[in-house]
């Protein structure tokens, strides 16, 4: 629940591919109930299944464009042909109500966000081992060379950018890394500067006397 | 287990008295092994069942006062005409082992070890209400109003100091305000600087295919 003068963190969290990510970034979201994850626009088509407003605001490319053009984006990308965007507003809405949201993206887009949103805390998971890391995105060997090129040369791209964030979560075990993101947000809850704004009536009434 | 380079955080925790301090402290020590306490200098007499070097180092006062003028002290205070103090040359050794150190010490001493010491964390500890800490402090009524007086107005003056600290624990619930300061140290232990002393060589290897 949030309380008057609540405000929320905005989490940045990114990873090479294969690091577990998005597996850690689900847990996360089931068991701290504080936490919400922020819903892209996007101009690739829908899936069967997917639900707009749920999955992503599916929106056209003159839509994005237009929201671009306005600065509607907190950081926004092109992967691909196809944007990928997280709308400003939505953000800064949700964060005012207390709850604390989750962005999942590449360090381009972390780059950004830290440029408009200064406090934001970011995260970088990697995985224990370079082997480790390449097994996974060399996969079954079935994908062609040219692919798992792309794919190793990418995921160095995204860890050469890993010193520019807060915190370094290494995901050997599952249960350790989940444990680790969850003390974080834990942790940046009891800020002086959150708490201030949360308990600013009991630090009043623990100084003065009545 | 230390590792080559690592390096242990200095965590500072004040309170008013009552607020629960010492006992969180205490379970704290007994969870985490990786935390260590500091055994302070002292120069009031060593009583019944208190061992030099485990419970305090006993000094005599002319040793105490050659150790204020050489330095030696990251912090000390004249308590009721006793002295006490934390070594500085063992905080930092213990910390040059990888080992995280925690000082019990009030505002004073909290603001004299952030000058000598600045990328210390400091916590701050309150009680749920004014009440509840009014009603600790007063106790069973058996003690002199003027000693319960001088109780309540140090303990103002403590969190009157609440807002120099990193961090804010409000001990409603004792397992809950454990957990917070376990979820404090442990994030401390995922800051991009710790873990980039840690896991330097993990950082190398996922940035250079050999």
């Amino acid at each position: 629940m949030s309380q008057a003068g609540e405000q929320g963190t905005l989490f940045v969290i990114s990873a090479p591919s294969g690091a577990g990510k998005t597996s850690l970034v689900a847990e996360m979201l089931r068991q701290d109930s504080q936490l919400g994850v922020s819903v892209s626009h996007t101009t690739r088509p829908m899936r069967t299944g997917e639900q707009d407003g749920v999955n992503y605001h599916f929106v056209s490319r003159d839509e994005f464009e237009a929201m671009i053009a306005e600065g509607d984006f907190l950081e926004h990308a092109d992967v691909f042909g196809n944007y990928y965007g997280t709308s400003h507003a939505w953000v800064r809405e949700t964060l005012a109500t207390g709850q604390d949201v989750i962005l999942e993206i590449d360090w381009q887009g972390a780059e950004q966000v830290r440029r408009l949103v200064p406090e934001c805390v970011s995260i970088f998971i990697v995985p224990p081992s370079a082997e480790v890391l390449r097994e996974r995105l060399i996969g079954r060997g079935t994908d062609a060379p040219e692919v798992i090129e792309r794919r190793l040369a990418e995921a160095e791209e995204e860890c050469r950018h890993a010193a520019e964030f807060d915190y370094l979560v290494v995901n050997d075990d599952f249960g350790v890394a989940l444990a680790d993101l969850l003390a974080i947000t834990r942790a940046q809850r009891l800020k002086m500067s959150v708490q201030q704004l949360r308990h600013g009536k009991l630090l009043a009434g623990l100084v003065s006397r009545d």
